[in-house]
C-alpha cells in the first residue's frame, strides 16, 4: 500500500524575475522532498505584490497537501509575506512574543530595530519554524511552510519544517545512461516499454555538452520490484540498439 | 511614454519537480526578457500531464501579454507539450511539411523514425521558430511561445522568438552594496526612501556566503532621471549609516 503525499513550491520576489537574482531553492526543495516521500507537483514564482501571493497560496493550498513558500520574509519594506499570508487566510497578524523572544537571543534591546521587529510579526495561530543561521523564525500556518528566500537559512528552515510534514511512500528512481543513442532511435522502443508499464513512470532526458547530447532515460516508481524490472527492460532496449551500431 | 509588455514562463517536465534536473530556463529567459524591455510577471513548472499544461497555458495566456513554455518538445513519449498546446487552444495538430522540410537537412528519409517524426507535430496556425542547434522546431501559436527545454537549444530559439515579440520600455535598475550594514538597521530609512517614491521599485536582498550577509540594495524604474536620483538617495542614506558606525 503506497500513500501519496503532495506539495506544491511557491517562490515570492522580484528578484527572481527580472533576473537579477538566480532562484537555487525549487531545485533543492524539490530534491529533498523527493526523498523524504513528498511528491512536488507545481511550482510558482510570483512577485512582491501582495494580491499575487494572496491568490496564488490559496490556489495552492487548496490543492495540494503542503506549500513551501521561499522569500519575502526579512527586515525591509519590500517583505511583504508575513502579511500576504495573513490576508490569504483571514486572520490577524502582529508582532509575536515567541518570535521576539527568540531574537532577544540574537539582537540587543536597543538593536531590535523597527525594520527588524518586522521579521517579529506572525499570523496568529501559526506555529514558528526554527532558524539556526540567523534566528529571526520561519512559520507554518495550517498547510503553509513560509520560509526565508536565502538559500543557506532556507535549508535550515527546511530540516526543522520537514519534522512535522506527513510524509508518502518514497518514488525511487533509477537512470539508465543511452549517450550514444539519439532519443530518435530509441524513441519508439522506450514508448513500447513505458505502455507495458503504466504504473512507472519514463522519461527521456537529453542534455547537451561539449557540441554533443547526452541522454538519460530515468525509470521512477514506488516499488522496488517494478523499478529493477522497468530498468532492466530499458537497459537491454539500449544494450541491443547499441549493438547494432545502426540507425533503427 | 512608457509602455509595458508583460510575460510568463511555464517550465514544462518532471524532472524538474523531481528534483533530478536543476532548472536554468527561467533566471535565463526572465534576464533576457528584462533586458529587451518585455516584464516577466510569472512562473510555473508544471509535470508531464496533459490536463496540467492545458490549464497552466490558458491561465496565463489569457493574463499575460506572451507566454515562454520550455520543455517537452522532443522525440520521446513524455514530450507532449506539442498535443497540450493544441489542446489548450482547440486547434488540430499533425506533421507540418514545413518542419519536416527542416528536419530533412540533418536527417536522411531512413534516419527519420516515427519518434523524430513526432517533433515535426506542430499544432495547426503556428509559426515556426528557428533552431540552428538540432534542427527540430520551436512554434509560437497565438501569444505562446514553445521552445524546447535543453538550455543551449532554448536560448538559441529565444534568439529567434524575440524578434517577433512587441517589446516595452525597457526596466532599469542600478544596484547599492550595503555589504557592512545589515538589513535590520537599514529598513526603516529604506522604507522612508521608497515611499517616498512610488513610481520606483526598491528591494533589499541578503545574500550569505563565508558565514557572512551580503546585501544589495536593488532601484529599478523605466526611467533614467528618477533611477539616478533614488540611487544617490540610496547610496547617501548607507554612506551616512556607515559614517555612524553605530547601530540605529
Amino acid at each position: 500500500m503506497t500513500e501519496t503525499v503532495t506539495a506544491a513550491i511557491l517562490v515570492i520576489g522580484d528578484e527572481i524575475l527580472s533576473g537579477r537574482t538566480k532562484d537555487r531553492n525549487v531545485g533543492y526543495i524539490a530534491e529533498y522532498l523527493t526523498k523524504a516521500g513528498v511528491e512536488l507537483q507545481e511550482a510558482r514564482v510570483v512577485p512582491d505584490v501582495e494580491d499575487e501571493i494572496v491568490a496564488a497560496v490559496n490556489a495552492l493550498r487548496g490543492r495540494y497537501d503542503y506549500v513551501f513558500t521561499t522569500g519575502g520574509i526579512g527586515p525591509t519594506h519590500d517583505d511583504i509575506t508575513a502579511d500576504a499570508i495573513a490576508a490569504a487566510f483571514g486572520v490577524e497578524i502582529g508582532e509575536d512574543p515567541r518570535a521576539l523572544a527568540i531574537m532577544g537571543e540574537r539582537y540587543k534591546p536597543d538593536e531590535l530595530t523597527p525594520a527588524r521587529r518586522r521579521m517579529a510579526r506572525i499570523p496568529a495561530g501559526a506555529t514558528l519554524i526554527d532558524n539556526p543561521v540567523s534566528k529571526a523564525p520561519g512559520f507554518r500556518l495550517g498547510n503553509v511552510i513560509v520560509m526565508a528566500g536565502v538559500p543557506s537559512v532556507m535549508q535550515a528552515m527546511l530540516d526543522d519544517a520537514i519534522l512535522g510534514v506527513k510524509t508518502g511512500t518514497p518514488v525511487l528512481n533509477a537512470a539508465v545512461e543511452a549517450d550514444n543513442l539519439p532519443e530518435g532511435v530509441y524513441g519508439e522502443a522506450l514508448r513500447e516499454i513505458a505502455e507495458a508499464r503504466p504504473a512507472v513512470s519514463i522519461g527521456s532526458y537529453p542534455s547537451y555538452r561539449d557540441g554533443k547530447f547526452r541522454n538519460q532515460i530515468v525509470v521512477r516508481t514506488k516499488d522496488a520490484a517494478a523499478l529493477a524490472e522497468a530498468k532492466a527492460a530499458v537497459e537491454a532496449m539500449v544494450g541491443k540498439l547499441q549493438g547494432d551500431g545502426r540507425p533503427l
